[in-house]
């Protein structure tokens, strides 16, 4: 049989392995030196877990596992006469594979609730599944890197998650512009312009700015059947910059307040220390999850046009859907493949995120293949990528495959070397050849220049 | 609604997932070091390609993943009119979960053979999904951990993974023996002993020895059919040591004499380097798996009772049910629960592996928390692990949550210690309390004992 991969799925090679790791190692760190411990729910819930969680279009994107053994037996005879799939599911699949990792975090913290620390703070990175149609560049399976802290509503975890994005994105090398926002200065917003019944419409336009400008924003909303008007002003106030006379308008409304003072505070914790990146204020930042109730983060590449590379906010309540209510958090994620993407384009990636061989030992003569393989190991021993061709062969054949694989050296010995104690470390994009013992080439494998 | 986990899974906690993490960093370090690469195949695979793979029993254990949409309109109509779950099967799930890595490694090879330079070496660390009926400490979601050489016959690597399997288990501190023989020294014993034919019985039988005694094994073996005599000498020979009149006996037999030629070979590649651990040769030696052809290697712990902590061997036809026959390999793999349970029974994971906080940070005034709030900053940028409890709170409290996260020192910050730049640092479970500047904080957790 020629074997194929499900539509929407994908290997990653040693490269690719390598490069995301570095991605998520980055990451990590940032997270791990904050305190935050790492968690893994496993990649099947209960249906009644994540069912409902994701609106409709998320149900049907489920991928639902079929129950083990004669599943038909308690199967749904209504289902299964009317020929319906999706009611017949419900009796059929009762568990489905991981869609995002907020939802498996919630379910978490309520089960565990009385075991945990609040405020508790976690950061996880695993893959999930979603069956949108596949395209280029876009997996049905696919990983997310999120952290949140949940049980606390102090804003000190508003500027401490902006200074991970500020500190991770710099280390990545990827010069970028964080944007922040406040849920009550939208509602501020909204109320000023006497809109407030529209709230969600308008919030869901402004959204699409980007995509299609000011205008089409102002045609959609007119489209809605919103007062032209009330819709000029509300453009004027989301166009115009954030002081002066907006900034007082926004003010006069209690939610504007609000929302104002809490950005005055996270600047507060930030203080003078510089970031590294810009942090903006963007009154048009609305970002679709429904359930962010405070701060809006949202980070883009400002050298490369593509979509945001993270994003996050505070959320007054996760948990109630799981039976634990008034628990705020704040949380924010990256965006791994599209970072994979703007990384590659640019070529940011350190030669030092693949672990390719550093030397590749040829030996010349099968007299001495078991004596250059414990050589090898020798190198192994002080910390350097090291093998050995698995057999004597010719030098040219061997040297095509230490080019095939990438690696940084080839180290040849032949009879003469191996009685001398004295061998040839070729470099192999330079060419350059030099004749060394074995500790002279542990020296020049271990070299900074060289880890 | 209360919230639950399907049957058969489990969530990671913190503290969890930090020790699993140094499990896989020290096995990824000796394989890395080796010049394996990462490979990372999909959750998903066709279950074209795993089906039919695992024997029946295998196919049954295969999670199954519904088509999505409406499936039933594909539905094969004569499996829902039988109401046989089997046959509709293969016409509602084309998917399924991940059973091994070793198919999907096979399937890869397979698929990307021009594009591959050989011998090819990786090492994947994912998880896998049996529907097994759960039990206590067995779960349907598990992670393996394997690697494997591809397209070289050379005992070179069965070498280099006895250093392998020597050196991570020196490493994580577990001391083991590692077993190894050879499927021809058992084909060359079952002709020495006229019982060919048998051959499948009689390694059936031997591997269940250390459950069921030899005693065990000779009935069995007789229910079987097989001739008293024959068994008798079989396992006379299985339970002699491994020298003297045995070898002999085996050197006369072409297959005992090409196995005991190429454990010496392997031996040789060994050399002198004494490894931590003892190498054991070991005749009764068969596990299960029928695709080795060569050498077999098992891991058992030594001072612990526990089934094997990892377990491999050379193939000669891994590839060849995807199309590319011919491919000689050699891999083995690390059984991760088992090793995390024994190093937890035996309390061998160092503090290291944990990262937890360092430092928490105590505000006693609300005045003071965006200044202690940059202070954290700065112990973080110094690479401690550090955090600021979220309010200005009373003492207690604050010192009960130092204690429920496992912090190793608190910092504690007044009005005073603000304005003389002296804070008191107070080791956790110690109690001892030093009064310190910042340069003295950073010091005294980044001294060696406290990294």
């Amino acid at each position: 049989m020629k074997p194929t991969l499900p539509k929407g799925t994908r290997d990653l090679g040693p490269d690719q392995v390598d490069r995301r790791q570095h991605i998520f190692g980055v990451i990590r760190e940032a997270f791990v030196r904050r305190g935050y411990r790492p968690l893994e729910t496993p990649a099947m819930e209960s249906l009644d877990t994540l069912t409902g969680k994701y609106g409709e279009e998320g149900d049907q994107l489920l991928f639902k596992i079929l129950n083990n053994g004669d599943y038909l037996a308690k199967a749904d005879p209504a289902a299964l006469e009317s020929r319906d799939s999706a009611l017949l599911t419900r009796s059929i699949a009762k568990r489905g594979l991981r869609y995002d990792l907020t939802v498996p975090f919630a379910r978490y913290v309520a089960m565990n609730q009385h075991l945990l620390s609040f405020p508790f703070k976690r950061y996880q990175i695993q893959p999930v599944w979603r069956a949108d149609r596949p395209q280029k560049g876009r997996y049905q399976e696919f990983f997310q890197c999120d952290a949140d802290v949940i049980g606390s509503s102090s804003l000190m975890y508003e500027a401490e998650l902006i200074r991970v994005y500020d500190e991770v994105f710099h280390a990545l090398g990827i010069p970028v512009e964080i944007r922040i926002n406040h849920r009550r200065l939208l509602q501020g917003l909204a109320r000023i312009c006497r809109l407030e019944s529209h709230w969600q419409t308008l919030t869901t336009a402004m959204d699409k700015a980007d995509k299609i400008g000011w205008d089409g924003v102002q045609a959609e909303l007119i489209r809605h059947g919103l007062p032209a008007e009330l819709v000029d002003r509300a453009i004027r106030l989301l166009q115009s910059s954030p002081s002066g006379a907006r900034d007082a308008d926004l003010a006069a409304d209690p939610d504007g307040a609000a929302g104002l003072s809490e950005l005055a505070e996270i600047r507060t914790y930030l203080g003078s220390a510089p970031l590294h990146n810009r942090l903006v204020d963007d009154l048009t930042l609305a970002r679709g999850l429904s359930y962010y109730t405070g701060a809006i983060l949202e980070v883009k590449a400002t050298e490369v046009a593509m979509g945001s590379l993270g994003g996050g906010g505070r959320y007054a309540d996760l948990t109630g859907l799981f039976g634990l209510p008034g628990m705020s958090g704040v949380g924010i994620s990256f965006g791994a493949d599209r970072i994979y993407d703007v990384m590659e384009e640019q070529r940011l990636f350190p030669a030092s995120a693949l672990h390719r061989l550093q030397v590749l030992v040829l030996c010349l003569d099968a007299e001495g293949h078991a004596e250059s393989y414990r050589l090898t190991e020798s190198l192994r021993a002080s910390g350097i990528i090291a093998d050995l061709y698995p057999e004597a062969a010719k030098l040219q054949k061997m040297m095509k495959y230490a080019d095939s694989i990438g690696a940084g050296h080839v180290l040849i010995i032949g009879e003469e070397e191996r009685a001398s104690g004295l061998y040839t470390l070729r470099h192999m994009a330079e060419g350059i050849q030099q004749k060394l013992d074995l500790k002279g080439i542990i020296h020049a494998l271990t070299a900074p220049t060289n880890c």
